[in-house]
């Protein structure tokens, strides 16, 4: 099992959480998803290992970004 | 055509609009409802007066408050 996190920037609710989830959990190879909104951090599982670009799409996807360097 | 205004808190993006304006539209009577994130002003018009303690109602269904006074 692989796990990356991320920080996602821009998500302001609960319904931004429930979006970003959902398309990231859309990616194909994800497992699992967590996003915690405090702090945006985006916790990605999959059974191999994930292109960050595939993430960073999904999450744009959804209307938000990734904070740089994340 | 009666059209009422009041201003909701606790929205913080277009997922919130939608979630207050859906929760408002199913109120019985009413026509249209218009929401504006920036200033939270909600405007909602039905042929016959409704009763403001049903869209404090339908708001506080939809996670969200009227400010008070509005």
């Amino acid at each position: 099992m692989n796990t990356a996190t991320y920080t996602v920037e821009g998500m302001t609710c609960g319904h931004c959480v429930s979006s970003a989830k959902e398309e990231v959990g859309e990616v194909a190879g994800v497992g699992g998803v967590e996003v915690d909104l405090a702090t945006g951090l985006l916790t990605v599982t999959s059974d191999a290992p994930l292109d960050p670009a595939r993430v960073a799409a999904a999450v744009e996807a959804a209307g938000y970004r990734l904070a740089v360097g994340s």
